[in-house]
């Protein structure tokens, strides 16, 4: 007879400010950022590590949760009572991360760290754990802003090293004409768009004229937390309407598809509270017919590989982004790479659990502050 | 470095059909019924078993599936593709009986017998596999139709017994006088009734008639395939609708609560195809609200574990049907005896997975037919 | 005084497996397909044969039903309750028929060799027992996916050959192109397509641009089971949808009507339970002022017969399916050939009954089993 | 010819940790609260102090916002890019408000500060610079969860103070009953309850019985974020909802009014953003014929005078919760005392803007904590 799994107990955790350098400063409304802070959490349990990557930004430019406000809920609410206690699977956190309002940034670390160790313990991929279905997943390119003639050079690589779709950033007046000369020069390709929140009711004609460029999806158009408007549009439009920030849990996207204000979404873990919240999402979408993709929200390998493994779940159907970690940082807190070949990222299986391992030395010289909470 | 789960090789299959004596006889359109007969499944990998048990009956009495249809599908189309093959996890198995058409039930058995196994394989407890967030689960019982008077005494003794719910089977003609006899004597219980798709929309005034008893729901009135219709009843009605064979799926599911035609769910992991689906399911009545409970098929011991460690998810907040398996059968095929104390029911942990083991002398005895493929 | 009609009682039923060679193989999911395989139905009484053909296929792969399920519950549970029976009229298996659920290509059957020896014992042709207003029934061509060009060069043959409408076969990817290119060359030929439930809500887009086509209707786009999307998706195109699949009874044809998921009605009657079904749906779906039309499922000249017959009630206002025979077997299993001429099918009356025989010698010739209730 | 108002410029901002003994300590979810704990902000301009009192509690409890998000917010982001700024309006502050991402309790403890300061520097009464409309506004008492026999010597106690609505706080389990209790002492009374959240749409029955109590209102029966949901319950219920913390905006007011998901609207400046956010949720209500009234949530006198100055303007016309600060707390840590009489809270006008001033010997008393940013 098989022995009985004890389930893990915590027994200590440390949460990491983590600052990691760019390849390409991004210019943002505090200013120009040139490196990607971020908390890193490493649950310890009888010898194995769970990671987590928290996305919360340092201001809140484009959620309302900060780094700062993230600290306090772990170090004082959350991670106080969850070190020394015994977890039989991530489903026993419920108890203790439900009772509190939002802060799904700071909730999904936690979760996600402990779902990395959990499955570390049983020996099984995070894939596995969760339910997913494939060995690797479809991936995209995100393109920001900038010059028309820079995008197409840009879709041109992208093209070439054969991403499956492409998405541009859009804003107000860097929409149709940058689209009409994107269609002109690759009328066949994959091609959405991110608004993100840029628009309003008032744009829908703009929004609108963009039914001629065959757009597999307008990202997030209007504002980071409608519904309601958003059903007005997709009435208005024939071009699906993908939710991003607009979907924080399973209850968000029910109230989407109701009322028809979106036909896909783009689901980020890290964003939502966790596995538990992103397969319930993705349950929801799927009864609803309505297939979801991964986003990313410039995480770093660990996050990444979050990222990877939840892609693997039957109903991401569309391409993710999580796009090779080397377009972004200099170098990165893992071991190993995780590089995408013709459109595909290969889910990481150095190891159990999230498949990949720190690179010690380098991560503590990117590291600003740590706390251990025993 | 943990090492990795290499996933689990199926080596055979044994399909068994089971004729186990019942305490009492019922009877059914077809004559009377002295045995449940009913098929189990046993997948061997690797020194392990993964048990299950199917829910058709031997002719199409409750739903479409029967055994000789399921014996041909399982033996000549399935069995034939799992076994010898490895599975990282159950969801490996979403792309073998995806292709078929209906056949829920002889999936369920498969797609069970593999959760126990792989949850075996990993040591883990099923319901930890699962995201279970509880050790026992609140039960009720289900009392079929009788003379007014036996079934009060009969609620009286459920009472005493601690049983969390009271349901009582009722069909034309045998509801409003019933219901008024037993909320006198009963004015607080929790009751429930089960029309067993006993009425239709002409029957509208006398549901409408059941709201004066304060029932917790009234448990599919309507055709077992029906939603359309159920919508306008529960339109009509303030007692909630509480649907089960009409609700297969997680699409189902999605229907049903768009058009309003329940507020709560019964789900049968048995007949909804398996633990996937009935996950699914829940997720999706958790978005809309609606709560959800896990009924019964009159499963010996080996079902009616794999209901317990379902009963565990988060949503599943109705009292359910899974009774003590005593008060059905003379003798379970079993080791270990399932007893509700108190209307609560524990989650079996005698093993990892669904913590039963058989009673192999007595299942030998009792089985009538066994095929195995290997 | 006429003599009372003694109601006709069945002496044996002979229950074959036949297996009858195709011209060209198909490929279906479980191998290639270079016979059709069919179950077929002859019960005998006072020196006459009532014959139909059973339409379900030997695994699960188009609907629920398979041809072990159906032996069973033919063999062990319906035909021993008609063998030694005396009918008045086909209704009085009704109450035979009807406790069962599902099954229903089993039941139809029955029903429709009950039809057939009734209608022979009362010397009426089939058509005229019926209710059926027409001597010859309208059809059309069902070409299957293949290259455009060689699509091309059939819709060619089938207007050459007078055929009333040409039926296109889509599948995601092979649709708006294949349209233009037809559409260019014909510009005014009535064209229709089945979608074969390959769509899903997401492809509304799609199935919104085949606006453009001036198709009489889209046949069942999405799910084999569903009513409620298609509803959706009806309420977001111009062109017509015809359900197939999704309508299993009136009460279906009544739901789908209400709902407005569709304005046309594919009626199987092999596939909805027999004629009394078939008929029903005829009618509902006249009460709605929606057209319906007689599909097929490769039936040899048996099933072929029953359908023509059924073609003649009033409301079949669209061409069906029946094309000629030889189009698709080698040899067929009755003596008369059952040809259309400029898209006209004459209805067969060579004898009373469904008005075709049956060509013995080669009919044994390819019956791989039979079994005989007597 | 007048001279121009020159601005305001702010000189200094004084971020305070207040903690104020309550009378009677509160159970919540982590503890026993003994004192309320608050932040307050004391802006200094040309020798004039604007000051305002944030409501966001130390964790997440309530809603997402917490006392150390809201600290780093306000120190590291907003108050540096105030301090030694000019204002000739609160509008001023919008720019620099809106680009963040929720933090409204943080938001509106500034722009609230500004409007003091502003209104005292134009020699103003707050409720004149807001436009106001009279001298006293009405309120009503809230009564907390107790004992029926308490709450109804409790309700007898607000009659006779002349309070103007008895508001009973409400849960699961403690609703029908307490209700039918105080209306069969109390018949005529204006009623309202306040659910807090703690009911589902599963809870409909519930609801719908409370349309036999004459209720004015029932204050937010579902989720702390939801409107769609409350939609659903209002249309099928009577008494009319009034909304809560779902209305965080005038967007949030306009959606509800048109999906019908309410019917009166609680605002509380503190937690929407500042006046200008109330102010346009009033206008946004008015405009849907909904009356609005002004909750509170424990603040002391400074916050109190606040709401009263909110409450006069001319939508509010439901009593307020705004009864005497003695109720709650041993000593303000303003001056003046605020009573209402015979259910009427004169507006405070003992100087301009809100019209009380500081107790600072006791203020400093309970001061835990002071940030300066100059």
């Amino acid at each position: 007879m098989p022995q009985t799994f004890p389930g893990i107990r915590i027994e200590a955790a440390e949460l990491r400010i983590v600052s990691l350098p760019l390849l390409t400063p991004f210019v943002i409304s505090t200013g120009t950022m040139t490196d990607k802070v971020f908390a890193l959490l490493i649950l310890k349990a009888e010898g194995l590590e769970g990671l987590a990557e928290a996305v919360m930004d340092p201001a809140p430019d484009y959620l309302e949760e900060t780094i700062p406000g993230a600290m306090a809920f772990l170090q004082d609410i959350i991670l106080p009572r969850i070190v020394g206690q015994r977890f039989a699977s991530p489903a026993d956190l419920l108890a203790i991360l439900d009772p509190w309002r939002g802060h799904r940034m700071s909730k999904a670390v936690v979760e996600m760290a402990v779902w990395d160790l959990w499955s570390k313990a049983l020996g099984l991929p995070l894939a596995a754990a969760l339910g997913g279905v494939r060995d690797a997943v479809e991936v995209g390119v995100s393109l920001g802003i900038a010059p028309i003639a820079r995008t197409l050079e840009r879709v041109s690589s992208a093209q070439a090293a054969g991403y499956r779709r492409t998405k541009l950033k859009i804003r107000q007046g860097h929409d149709l004409t940058l689209l009409a000369a994107v269609r002109k020069e690759f009328p066949d390709i994959k091609l959405t768009v991110d608004a993100n929140t840029d628009y309003g009711l008032v744009d829908l004609p703009v929004l609108r004229a963009m039914d001629d460029f065959a757009l597999d999806y307008i990202e997030q158009p209007l504002a980071f937390d409608d519904i309601h408007d958003h059903a007005q549009v997709q009435a208005a439009i024939r071009t699906a309407i993908c939710l991003d920030e607009s979907i924080r849990s399973a209850v968000d996207a029910r109230k989407a598809l109701v009322a028809g204000a979106a036909r896909v979404i783009n689901i980020k873990v890290g964003r939502v509270g966790g596995f538990a919240a992103a397969r319930a999402i993705h349950d929801v979408a799927q009864a609803f017919g309505a297939p979801v993709w991964c986003g990313g929200m410039l995480e770093s390998g660990v996050g990444r590989a979050h990222n990877i493994h939840l892609a693997t779940l039957p109903n991401f159907t569309k391409p993710g982004d999580t796009s090779s970690a080397s377009r972004y940082f200099k170098r990165d807190i893992i071991q190993q790479s995780l590089e995408a070949t013709d459109g595909l990222m290969p889910v990481p299986g150095h190891c159990p659990g999230i498949g990949v391992t720190l690179d010690r030395p380098f991560l503590d010289s990117v590291t600003r502050r740590t706390e251990v909470i025993r």
